[in-house]
């Protein structure tokens, strides 16, 4: 029996599509099959309308068919978090204080996704202004367990194969995080490699938008698309067949104590069979000028947060949840010079990075604590993305193995700031190998 | 005869309002005068509304009388450039594509202007997306004349005294240039002091918030509103006040050739005036880190504006200029790694700036390269300013002198990133020494 088009890779799905063998149509239909199964119980959507979705996927085989295929994502439906602009659906950013918001231009990011052939097939749902607040969405592994957050709906969405590909955003740990507690693969760019206009700022120096798949090769593909570089398409399979295996570290972090026995067991038994496998191993120390780092992260996040909600706080604080104006107070009472020295830590940090990283091209460790908690109020730690996200590292999550309430875990490879298409190829040969 | 109402300091005004001396009504109908008077050959706004602008400060006016002033603006009338939102007045960006465009929410630093008691008596006209392609403003001082831009509502209309503050916003040179060329008083921050959340994006890297005002005194009460700073208010004062002055060094920069005579013998004879004030003086040498920095700019700028407008670039194009389809072609032109050496060499003389400084505490150079160019055709060139912009330092424009064609000529004072107060005490005293 041939496997249901909603579990193929966005790669293959482009592939079909241009070469005429389905329609965008039928592909589509194959998600929302699986949307009006499941949605019910797992909630990943803030918006979506099915009709709206066939007709758009009619109107882009219509051109297939005229053979005007826009790039290299014609036809192929993502799921875009809704704290993204988009002008043809509503835009809530998980707020009451947005219900009612029609952007009047789509998200830079929606922009090229549109360019290159692809469309919104629905807005997932975020927490709270993509802060801590969550959002209804369950874990479609366990609905009893949070899906991770802030890009909730984005991570569900994928993993409940709602979609192959989501857009998401992180400024501490929010893609990285929930693509772990929902077991699909998902990548953090380096800072400013994708643009940011039309997403609702947190903080300024921050804020990334990332994207959730099933595999590297797809985060390849839509990475190529939303930062303009064709070529990274082309890095996981060209990687894979030089033959080459990279140099890694791994590392627990000084963190370890936060991570769970499985995490733990699985970082060390991952990271060994990868050298077995003929990766080249490095030893990973932490230079002490990485101290602080983590608390240099909150303070980077909250300080700048409380700014870029001014408005939000000065006039409709009543709308926001008592997390959301704690975390502002804590922001308003962060002193500059404070918020300066974590930044120049931050900065610092990047400076050093090659006396953490020494050979390695990459680094391996948790993506998270462990496996999702249990219950919907909270939407997990972001204790191991905290310290690489200040530095502007960019990052995927690879899932592997299961934790101790059965679900998934995920392996945070990291690679140094600007080495994305390292990392791309990098975290291929990982998947590949780990799944031998 | 007293000084009208609206020639006088936004300092001056929220100490009278707050005194009781004068209410926010009384001191709006001022402006609102002069804006009857003037504005039809000036078209310093996009938006303006007599009517709403007097409610909006009657009701200021009945909380001070029941004794709850909100903060060291109450009651003075703000200017806010129409490329940053406001939930309740059109906000347009200076393009068709957004004729209708309504924000949901003000931008953060609107929101921290009402918190302080401020509120926005209109919006001004912004050249195309705060781009390079002109609005209808002219400059009060010879309306065949340019008022620079892109913030050239902003400057205009502190100019003709149409409001004693205005926001802005610079990406090259869009704040300190339309200040020049109208001979008023600018701030242009260090990056991120000043939040950036509802401006509409061009450069992630590069954009900033500012403020035009008629004195160094009045932009240090603006910045402390927008940056969250109380102390900022006191610091002209306190620094004139002690009696010291500030070590200066002074630079035609690299591009002299660009700048006319008389800007030339301007920022000559105002050196050696400050230094016959008990300005110290030390020489400004340009290490060779820094050739390269004019180029790195404009390459940073086009790259990410490209990104930026992905959407309007994609959907809207027939909507766009031609110079701005030109503008973000060149963009998308730029290669990934010419962008990424031109922000390391931002970087790179942001940790060189010992090198330039010196001794220095500001640097005292031409905000451009004369006096306002005739015609309406194009905003000037920010060639003085795109260098500073890139390094992240922060910028004053102090009026001095007259150029070729009797219109205003600016001296560009810059201190080192992050040296925000000390620029401000310094600009104070050049100021008050200057007018000696």
């Amino acid at each position: 029996m041939r496997e249901p088009l909603n579990r193929l890779s966005a790669t293959r799905l482009a592939q079909m599509i241009a070469a005429g063998d389905v329609t965008s149509e039928v592909v589509t239909r194959s998600f929302i099959d699986a949307i009006h199964d499941r949605n019910a119980s797992i909630e990943a959507f803030a918006w979506f309308e099915a009709d709206r979705a066939l007709e758009t996927a009619r109107e882009l085989d219509r051109l297939i068919a005229n053979d005007r295929r826009r790039g290299p994502l014609h036809g192929v439906p993502v799921a875009v978090k809704d704290n993204i602009d988009t002008a043809d659906m509503p835009t809530g950013y998980g707020s009451p204080i947005f219900a009612t918001h029609k952007p009047n231009i789509d998200a830079a990011c929606v922009g090229l996704l549109k360019d290159a052939g692809g469309f919104v097939i629905g807005k997932t749902v975020t927490a709270e202004l993509a802060n801590f607040t969550p959002g209804p969405t369950r874990n479609p592994h366990n609905p009893a367990h949070t899906p991770g957050g802030s890009s909730s709906g984005s991570a569900a969405a994928v993993a409940a194969h709602f979609a192959p590909l989501a857009l998401g955003t992180q400024t501490a740990g929010s893609v990285i995080r929930p693509a772990a507690f929902c077991g699909v693969f998902a990548y953090k760019p380096s800072p400013r490699l994708v643009p940011r206009c039309g997403v609702k700022p947190n903080s300024d120096t921050m804020d990334e938008v990332g994207a959730f798949a099933r595999s590297v090769e797809d985060l390849a593909l839509v990475a190529s698309v939303l930062a303009l570089k064709p070529a990274w398409k082309d890095v996981p399979a060209q990687y894979l067949a030089s033959g080459a295996a990279p140099t890694i570290g791994w590392t627990a972090t000084p963190h370890a104590n936060a991570a769970s026995a499985s995490m733990l067991a699985t970082l060390e038994s991952s990271a060994q069979k990868l050298v077995q496998r003929g990766a080249r191993h490095t030893e990973i120390t932490w230079p002490r000028v990485f101290d602080g780092l983590f608390d240099a992260q909150k303070t980077v996040q909250v300080y700048e947060t409380a700014r870029a909600l001014a408005a939000e706080y000065t006039y409709r604080r009543d709308l926001l949840s008592a997390r959301l104006v704690d975390l502002i107070d804590q922001g308003r009472a962060v002193d500059t010079r404070t918020y300066i020295e974590a930044l120049q830590l931050g900065r610092a940090c990047a400076a050093a990075i090659d006396g953490l990283f020494g050979a390695a091209e990459v680094v391996l460790c948790p993506s998270a604590p462990g496996d999702a908690p249990r219950g919907l109020g909270s939407t997990g730690d972001p204790i191991f993305n905290r310290p690489w996200h200040l530095i502007g590292c960019p990052a995927l999550n690879i899932p592997c193995g299961r934790g101790e309430a059965g679900l998934p875990l995920g392996l945070q490879v990291i690679a140094r700031p600007g080495d994305d298409a390292k990392l791309l190829a990098a975290g291929a040969w990982i998947e590949a190998k780990l799944k031998d």
